[in-house]
């Protein structure tokens, strides 16, 4: 039995202030709907509205049990971060040009979002990636990634090693302008460019990719998610660790990123007939055939 | 509480003349350890050698309790093949270069299969495919493989158009030298060669690789094996699928190839300390650091 | 001083019907500006047409000094070795979508035309590849390509294995699914979908391409084009040699394919303002920047 | 008529102080045959080693007709770029493992040196790129590479928007995590890392290479060395020019990377019988047939 929606939070792309027209239609089409809509405190500030609650994400988190988002795929990759803690599901409303995970054009709004929040929709889940850095027994940092963990070299060096252990096997050491691990929602951003297989959203899996490996050989690697992945600095001056983008840099020789499946998934909600494949076809320009 | 086996079968690499003095040290070696010892017949036959009851493959299934087979990684993968449906466990000894799949040194024999037969391995589980072709509604082909269908152009065509499907999914047409499902055992062959990653064995999917692919963003993707794959020649003359190169040729336009896995599965014994990381980095020659 | 043109060619895709009012249109537009204008013997007799005198083509290098192609880029390939021996510039108007050699839109036709035949354009040279394949000393088949001489398996072999000298340089032997020796011209065709790298037309040399090859580490190598490129059959069942598409199957171990610069240059014509650059945007879609 | 040398320069690899063993046994044989012998000053300061008249590099390319060098690729590299301007042949003998520009090994020097300074050797010339950085309309920076000239993206940027410019033709905006502009000299190092193609050192023509690219399609293309190649950052915070690793970082956008073809180029001297493709091979490990 699909659940009706009751509770709306409505979450606009960071400093937009120009979205406040497309923001209150929606609001009020959700009102009419029957919806309690409430409005995420950054996005009200940027706007300067007024007319509904502003909550912060952990109040959103506790009171609303469903997300509206308006914005693109980084904005949908913030907010699926910070909510993710509370189990809610996500419908991302494009502005632009369609994500790979913001779905939903701007201009079919209303007959996307009506049998949605009426349950029917289909429902997909994403796995995110947790991990921490490690110095000397104690841990300097904490992340969590929905996309991807990129261990780099720094700017002024030529390359880092690392060497990589998952569980308690190692693996290789590779010495190259970087290693990404990616979620298989990350399988379609940075990875790809890096020469990564996409990985549907329901591997059980991340993919390991080097970035200009030195060993030739060095290939994509898909790992279970089942076990730690730990990334040592060997060599390298200035290497960094970023978690969707969100960057510890000046690791030291000896330093671990150390990274595991989240025990919280991501939520997302798709109008019925949604295709993944069909996602990819349009982002990537596949071929459909000539019928 | 680990098994200890009783009965081997041993099987040589096909027309493998001068393996019968090591097929008989391993025979002395398993029967001084208590383990009755039958030959498969034909290595029984291409090697003259009458002492041990000679067994055909299905009798192996029926009778034997672990197989040792004398060859490399394509030995293997036929005999796997052939028993698949007895759910025996293999030990592979490599008489060459070490392979993928067969990783017991033929110098090494005898201290590795001691503790084998005395219930003292690590196991791992590998997935096949298995498949058909159909042809106007029926079934013209069938095919089991461990390492990958692959269907392609004929010799003569400069290329074959292939539809996708995954489920009731349409994936994308694409039009290339051919198409690869891998299995990860499979990842490590042809795939790896057409730009495909690296899957660990235990992760529960294919790779779909496209082979020399005019559309430059169809890179290889990972798949479910939840689903069943659909491959439907589309255009191009001659097109062919291999099942482990077991190839059915003349393929005709409308003709499908449908993949599932294996309900299926090999099993392979290795000695205790095996790792597959570590046979990627030999096999890969992965650099380990200086230590 | 640029040439005026005197005498025109118009030469239609093969087996194009359709295509008879706009060769009229081309025609006439040719004729009021003072050409006088033949027609390929083959496009006369595919579209009925007898108001012009039919040329074949020994008679269109002999006797005319501009040659104008409606089709794609495979007509256009055709023409110009057939053309090759006889130095005569060509215009390609592309009927569908625009090609890499074929740039002249048929809606732009006109306008694209009248300054060329005036003599004001700019003219590009592209160099071609003349092999031949040697079996116990002696020839048994010559080929002239524009776009790649391919060395590839037989259908129902796994792979080939290639022996590659340059002049009297040993390079290596390659098992592969094939070699491809592209020209710049053909560097964006098959080669780039092997993963070869673009090259300028300016460029004075080859790249030579493995396709899937079981070496990771071999990789696309451009070599210079004022050294013999021999191709030796080492080892796979049918391999075959493809000048352009034009092939020879059943080679044999032993057989040698010999490829070296013909001394003969293709002589492409475009509108003034016409860019390479800009056409490699077109046909990959590059990205040009915001403004 | 080849040249017998009369004068050569010792250059040791930077703070190798245990060679100085090695470079006395190549004084003294140097000097047996005839030659006079000088040391590079650093060299001469590393080792403590006083018996010879030390040179700064612009003595050494006045006084001196060949440089023996003692090091490494990079050793080599560093020094080659010093005496460019001199027109000097350079002997690489490598103590370590062989590389790609360093090809005489350690236990086989007196055998190489011996002919290579009567004249009996094979000269090779490789191009290098000369480059300076633009900043409204001056001059910021200025290098010399031998391998490559390297802009990228700042390490806390997630890429750098590039505008590429072939003499007076604009090519694309590029972004990724930078773009690679290689001699065939580069083209074995970084380069082939991000997936360039080799090019064979008489090509007259750079490879650019874009490193991570968000398009797919933008693949490497090779360039003729003819005319300048402009690189503009467009976007992307604290990007970074290298020449062969000299770095000047924090570019704005708008600053200009222009790279032409140097009017110097560097010599490298090799013992009769050496052969590119050999070092290809046994770099890269290409598989060499079985016999």
């Amino acid at each position: 039995m699909p659940t009706r929606f009751r509770h709306a939070a409505l979450i606009g792309k960071y400093q937009a202030q120009g979205i406040r027209p497309m923001l209150e239609a929606i609001a009020d089409f959700l009102g009419r709907q029957g919806l309690e809509v409430s409005i995420d405190h950054e996005t009200a500030h940027n706007t300067d509205w007024t007319e509904h609650t502003a909550l912060s994400p952990a109040e959103i988190g506790a009171q609303c049990d469903i997300a509206v988002v308006v914005g693109g795929d980084g904005t949908m990759l913030g907010i699926a971060r910070e909510l993710a803690a509370h189990n809610l599901p996500l419908v991302g409303i494009n502005q632009g040009r369609l994500g790979f995970i913001t779905d939903v054009r701007l201009s079919d709004w209303a007959e996307a979002l009506g049998p949605i929040i009426q349950g029917d929709y289909e429902e997909e889940r994403r796995a995110m990636i947790e991990g921490a850095v490690w110095r000397d027994g104690a841990t300097i940092f904490e992340g969590l990634a929905l996309n991807d963990v990129v261990v780099s070299r720094g700017a002024t060096s030529s390359m880092v090693e690392l060497r990589v252990d998952v569980g308690s096997d190692f693996v290789a050491n590779m010495r190259a302008d970087g290693l990404i691990l990616a979620s298989p929602t990350g399988s379609t951003a940075y990875s790809l460019s890096a020469g990564g297989p996409i990985l549907h959203p329901s591997i059980g899996g991340w993919v390991l990719v080097p970035i200009a490996s030195h060993t030739l050989s060095n290939r994509p690697i898909v790992l279970p998610d089942s076990q730690e992945v730990t990334i040592t600095i060997v060599a390298g001056r200035d290497a960094s660790a970023s978690f969707d983008m969100q960057s510890l840099a000046s690791l030291l020789h000896g330093d671990q990123v150390r990274m595991r499946r989240s025990s919280q998934m991501v939520r997302f909600l798709h109008p019925r007939g949604w295709s993944y494949y069909a996602t990819l076809r349009r982002k990537l320009r596949w071929y459909e055939g000539t019928v």
